[in-house]
């Protein structure tokens, strides 16, 4: 092929050609970055005056220092989750193996679609995901999938469970007389509903069951199956959350399963936010019962600080993945026993994001993940006594994990929007999620580079805003 | 929080603190990774000697050389696609600015789910998005979003044409008297059965209609068409392919969008793979009628020769996307009449898959692109003269783009196997799709570092192996 239309640095050529002048680029572009991220606390956590966004395509290459200008002006107006004062969202600063991770699976650009096209990734994956399923108490014969983020991994354990229940991957719920129905607590994360709306099941099949302080109640949940199946419906999952999105509650797993399995339902958990608990002997018995369930959504993307995307989706009986979800792609090689890993989720072509968790584990160990994990329940227990000692405010916290969201007491929502904007100015980023009707600003204590000065200095900012 | 368990390099300080000892850390990782691609032409395209993969989780961190190494093994048994003897699949080596670009997204570590977790990427997003839906000839008020591979974003399309033409996001599926279909060539790409199974429409609504050579056949489609609703069935879709998997054949788009329209169903183009030829003047006509379709999947992934993920779907009317798909996160905070993406899409959390596109555009500029979609079909030209002048082989080639398969004539699938090992053997890596019954030997011609040298090589390798 005639490169001449290229530019020199277009690919780095097998024979290593051009390698001075890529390995100079590579340089140049890791120099950004390292500024970028080793000056995030000098510049704000989150940007509100951006500029413009030219996303114009170029007639002809454009030199290469005009193109970093250009990366450095995009990251200079991104979301600055290094900063010291961001709190406001599970999405943390990336460990420095998962980047070194991303840039290797970039870099071999191998396919987990197949065996053939990734044979070492393939073959980490699923070992990967096995010792995964071991950590979280699973049984021989469980194993998963990585997926693209946890609404996928929602998706691919609710598939499972709808096609294990009805056998309709071939014929389809259409002439299905009686609508499957999954239930799940009211604080349930809305991937849920979603994905019923993806699997043809529609949004109203995700019946909320009353929840407490958050967390699915047992016996509401035995009624509410018994009453579904009295109104002709066939109820077909149980989904429990282990690390609710706004308040961080944890379902009683245990008891959960205890009233799935009696009624015969697949149960699967959602912890893709606290299952991170699991890598911490103090913290973990607040999983207890996550290893009975059918299946097992986590984020390593969050808790434990794997760049985005990373997640994936364990099952009990990873035969129920084969069988349940299986889509052969009949173009392909097949490779000896193995199932190529493109027939077993939603997505056929996958990167190697395995890598970026496999490093990042490496690199911390259980030890390193457990004092991170149990940090983040300090500080959050740190931010949680500090607003109680404030009359004015109002908390609203579940205890179970290491969000806390509060507002001032008897305010409108505006004051509450206000006092983001002025926590903002002052250098601390909260989210300010809508719940149960109106709004709060929430704590995420996961930044490891938040500490006590740094909350000292919040409560500050706080009684100045208030 | 007390980092004290964690190595000093887990994170990068956001005061820069340690940044010396990551910078030499990043440093490493990367000079591990232009050795490996830069000797790439040393190592096979395909090793069939993998190591042992150790996926245990440490108990305390592992020393970073240990890891390091550890990566050069996982790399060194991964797939080789930069090696000059890699015809075998449509991931190619990647882009030097997509590998940046794939760092840049994990150092940044924004969230695509919202703009608040990504104001600068969401909005570049949002643009390109808009840009590649002009140059596909699409009109003003058609957008898209991007999918972590084909599969979702032809899941996407379908969910959207589904919701649309039955109002099943809310209720369901169940119920529907008329059993949905959609129509697509025999030659399409298995994700199709796999979007139709996780919508809840089963496999068998893909109605696989005749396509000589590989191209959906207009007429034939317009009797399917008839016979189904003669037979009480509820045609919603027809999906046309510009660039079939195994022969890389092109549908007639102009003639397809006619009988489609007549009938009245969305139309779906899948030019996953094709889709590159719209940016090289000579070759974009084998497109015409791309501008009619109501959305159309583009996998930079391919031919664009960025490192995947990266894959997007556009739509004619983003609107469609919004009415048809759109899945409020309530717990997000509003962004002010921008509709968060991760409403938008199957995923909810992305990462910034987009800067690896933008990146690479503007690096390749439209005339470096088209030059590479033509070298590309220039160089199957060349193979398929090759194999033209050999009788005892057998060709079977669309035409359209510079995919080539070929078999030794009246061979056993067992002889094309062995022909293809004996071929890997002499450097060359080519794929072995089982196809309309037999085994075939393809070629895709996309590899910037394969030339005439190699062609004549492989010619040698043939002729010795056959």
């Amino acid at each position: 092929m005639d490169r001449s239309a290229l530019p020199e640095t277009a690919f780095l050529a097998p024979d290593g050609a051009n390698r001075a002048a890529v390995e100079a680029l590579f340089a140049q572009a890791s120099n950004l970055l390292l500024d970028l991220a080793g000056g995030a606390a000098a510049r704000p956590p989150l940007r509100l005056d951006g500029r413009f966004v030219d996303a114009e395509i170029p007639q002809r290459p454009r030199p290469e220092g005009e193109i970093l200008g250009g990366l450095r002006e995009l990251l200079e107006d991104a979301m600055n989750p290094a900063h010291p004062g961001y709190i406001g969202h599970m999405d943390s600063l990336p460990s420095t193996f998962s980047v070194i991770g991303a840039m290797a699976a970039a870099a071999a650009n191998n396919n987990l679609l197949s065996l053939e096209m990734s044979p070492s990734l393939s073959r980490l994956e699923v070992a990967l995901m096995r010792q995964l399923a071991k950590l979280f108490g699973l049984p021989a014969g469980a194993g998963g999938v990585m997926a693209s983020g946890g609404s996928l991994a929602n998706l691919l354990a609710l598939g499972v469970a709808r096609n294990r229940a009805f056998d309709v991957a071939e014929s389809g719920l259409c002439g299905q007389s009686a609508a499957p129905l999954l239930f799940a607590s009211e604080a349930a994360h809305g991937s849920l509903q979603k994905a019923a709306m993806v699997l043809g099941l529609g949004r109203a099949a995700v019946v909320a069951v009353k929840s407490p302080r958050d967390r699915l109640c047992p016996r509401a949940l035995a009624v509410a199956i018994a009453a579904a199946r009295d109104d002709g419906k066939a109820p077909f999952a149980v989904v429990a959350t282990a690390g609710t999105t706004v308040t961080g509650a944890i379902d009683p797993l245990a008891e959960i399963a205890a009233v799935a399995g009696e009624a015969g339902l697949w149960l699967h958990v959602d912890a893709a936010y606290g299952g991170a608990l699991i890598f911490s002997r103090r913290e973990r018995h607040r999983l207890a019962g996550i290893d009975l369930a059918d299946s097992v959504t986590f984020n390593p993307q969050k808790w434990l600080y794997v760049a985005k995307s990373c997640a994936l989706c364990l099952f009990r009986r990873r035969d129920d993945l084969e069988q349940g979800f299986r889509s052969p792609q009949p173009y392909m090689a097949d490779a000896g026993g193995f199932t190529n890993l493109g027939e077993l989720g939603p997505q056929g072509t996958r990167s190697a994001e395995v890598l970026k968790l496999w490093l990042t584990l490496q690199h911390f160990g259980h030890s390193g993940i457990a004092a991170l994990v149990e940090g983040g329940q300090d500080l959050a227990a740190r931010f949680r006594d500090g607003l109680a000692r404030r009359p004015t405010v109002e908390i609203c916290d579940a205890g179970d994990s290491n969000l806390v969201c509060f507002r001032p007491r008897d305010a409108a929502d505006s004051v509450v929007a206000s006092l983001q904007a002025e926590l903002l100015r002052r250098g601390f980023f909260l989210s300010q999620p809508p719940y149960r009707g109106r709004r709060w600003l929430r704590i995420v204590a996961l930044n490891p580079y938040c500490a006590a000065a740094e909350v000292a200095a919040f409560f500050a900012a706080l009684d100045a805003s208030l």
